[in-house]
């Protein structure tokens, strides 16, 4: 049987006509390996931009079923189009938007998960030897009413689709040439990995490396699809393969260093020392759709019977996570201070390796202490474990920890963008 | 019951989200009314334009498959618009395509014809108070495979939709003031009709007057639904009620004249005179797709045994008429010479009332004759007479008539554009 591979193509590359034709080059060239291909695109360039701001004109608070209806329109476009440039080329090609396939989502607008996917007209259709463009982003509930996917719709849209279709790999073209040991903004010299595990790209992606959204890579793991980053203008490359762990080749005890600037420290001081009160407070941030990333409850103190609770939110989460506090206060018991810090970054290492390797958090500790750095919080996960620290420390943490767990390249990574102020 | 208008609003008066705003106005005005509204929308302004160009960048002959794929997105950007902004005046709106209604047409891309169309999800979200959006132009087969309706789409489908609804009447809302007695731009006091049969809006329509795509008209004749056109911009205009004959109040026996400049003669010179050379003739142009209008047959010479067939085609299909004749020519036994005159222009009075009142054929011949305006070929239905004239009389020919047959208004028309070359 032959094999299907899946590939993905984001705004940027098929942003304009010409772009599209070389996307169309990329999809034959897969053909021609003498696999089954199915192409899923997302919205052209800025269209999303442009379709909300008309919405925008129109309402304050447009609902979410219009925006639905709205947005999906963009990636009508781009499929359409690609199918026309893959048939000017001499192939047979054939678009469909997600209610023809039957992308089955949950009836939820604007982010929608999918719950299932039909596979008869795709599976038709690649046996009569089409090349098949999808629109990504949008779904399709049972009752006929059109959803999108959210953030990272597209990726998912991809990776759902291979697992469906139990394709061979799911490539996701996109303007970065794969996954980096870090930024190579921050260290230049930062190395493309050839392979990662899916957990070690989740607690990347977490940690603030921004190449794929969680849920698309969640999706690959949960249905052990492969998928590759790889750039849409630079084929030579054959960018990063993402896969499970126990199919991996070799790793290092520590395969990447990320740091994350966009968290707030927020400190509930004097907080009674009882049970039940560190599950209202958090119980509260859930209900009003806040994520808290690292905890840390101090020990109680002896004489007041109280402590202190230390955790971080994303910054545009901070006000809310504020309001709801002051108002839980008197419930809570508490009249002491909630003390909030955005001078924070939080600096991460990430490897499947160090599980069964001891002394790597030790390293990471000394490392910053070498360089008089203070650790304000830790937190660690199996194939993770991230510190604190003031935002100033934050390059230099990156770089030195980059330095220690030997992730250098001898090629200087091709820095795109201005360097942010790490 | 509560009665059902269905509204059409052309690309002009969608074209930008100021119109749309206007648009919603206009819909909710109905519904204050006390009616069920259902509407349909065009794509915005440029925006099927833009798309054609992007496809020919792709592709010289992109399929029609996928053209009616990227084309229908256009109403899907426009139908959401409307939903918000009628929501943002604080009535309830939802928008669907022609997947989710089900809009069915045959399996035909680019100009297909509308089978059936259901209407459970209409009378639901009608009964539940909402004012319905709905995507003019486009359909969808029993397979689930998009479709367009080809030029005047948007008018069939509010037509269509109206039929299947048994609602009150149609509204064609554009940017002309409604149906003339002739172009104002010729004649400037010529007068907006109140009324006008289906049958003479047709025969005007052939005739070269562009308000309405014949289509359109067709099908509100067949399931007898009143339609009105009328202004985006003049609201206090009522424009022209277009219904059945039977149902007019009063009517002259000449309703229009109109002029089409856009016909070439072809006389085919001696043809045998013998049966099946007119078929064999005319089949040919139909099988390449050719509409043959005015047809005259001179009688036999009787010592060639031959004679003349002259016809009119549109100047668009010249090139491929000449073509297919020259091919016929030795199939038909003639040597004779093939004739063009792009020189030409038809002239034609449409009146239902000129049916039982004798005299109007007479009264226009008599009328061109004292203009010193030369007929060069007559062909008439039951409710309009056609007389092929010299271009450049053309126009003095639609005065002349106009006047003789009393259309004349008082208030002279606001003419839009340049004055054409009548």
């Amino acid at each position: 049987m032959r094999k299907i591979i899946v590939q993905k193509f984001g705004g940027t590359s098929v942003a304009d006509t010409e772009k599209i034709k070389n996307v169309a080059k990329t999809v034959i060239k897969e053909k021609q390996n003498g696999n089954d291909v199915v192409v899923v695109v997302s919205a052209m360039g800025h269209t999303t931009d442009y379709l909300v701001k008309m919405a925008k004109d129109l309402s304050p608070n447009p609902s979410g079923r219009e925006m639905d209806m709205l947005l999906s329109t963009g990636e009508g476009v781009s499929i359409a189009l690609l199918a026309m440039a893959i048939q000017a080329e001499g192939y047979e090609a054939i678009s469909f938007n997600a209610m023809q396939i039957g992308i089955m989502t949950e009836n939820v607008h604007s982010k929608a998960r999918i719950v299932d996917i039909k596979t008869d007209k795709l599976r038709k259709n690649l046996n009569d030897g089409k090349i098949i463009v999808v629109a990504g982003f949008q779904g399709v509930t049972e009752d006929g009413e059109i959803t999108t996917l959210g953030r990272g719709g597209s990726d998912t849209s991809a990776v759902a689709l291979a697992a469906a279709l139990n394709a061979e790999r799911c490539d996701i073209y996109t303007d970065v040439e794969g996954v980096y040991t870090t930024d190579p903004r921050v260290v230049p010299n930062a190395s493309r990995l050839n392979e990662i595990s899916y957990e070690e790209m989740l607690e990347l992606a977490h940690a603030g490396a921004n190449v794929l959204h969680p849920r698309s890579v969640e999706t690959a793991k949960q249905f052990n699809v492969p998928m590759r980053v790889r750039s849409s203008f630079k084929l030579d490359n054959m960018g990063t393969l993402i896969l499970g762990v126990e199919k991996m080749e070799i790793y290092k005890p520590v395969a990447g260093v990320a740091a994350d600037l966009s968290q707030a420290r927020i400190v509930v001081c004097d907080v009674p020392d009882k049970p039940g009160v560190a599950a209202k407070l958090f119980t509260t941030l859930a209900k009003d759709n806040i994520s808290v990333d690292m905890i840390i409850q101090s020990y109680a103190r002896k004489i007041s019977n109280t402590n202190d609770i230390a955790f971080t939110v994303d910054t545009a989460d901070l006000s809310k996570t504020v309001a709801a506090l002051e108002n839980l206060k008197s419930d809570l018991g508490t009249e002491g201070d909630i003390q909030v810090d955005e001078n924070i970054a939080k600096v991460s290492i990430v490897g499947a390796g160090m599980i069964d390797r001891p002394g790597v958090a030790s390293t990471m500790f000394e490392t910053l202490a070498q360089q008089g750095i203070n650790i304000r919080m830790i937190s660690t996960s199996e194939i993770k474990i991230s510190c604190l620290v003031d935002k100033e420390d934050a390059k230099r943490a990156v770089q030195a920890l980059h330095k220690v767990f030997e992730l250098e390249s001898d090629i200087l990574a091709e820095v795109k963008g201005d360097l942010p102020n790490v």
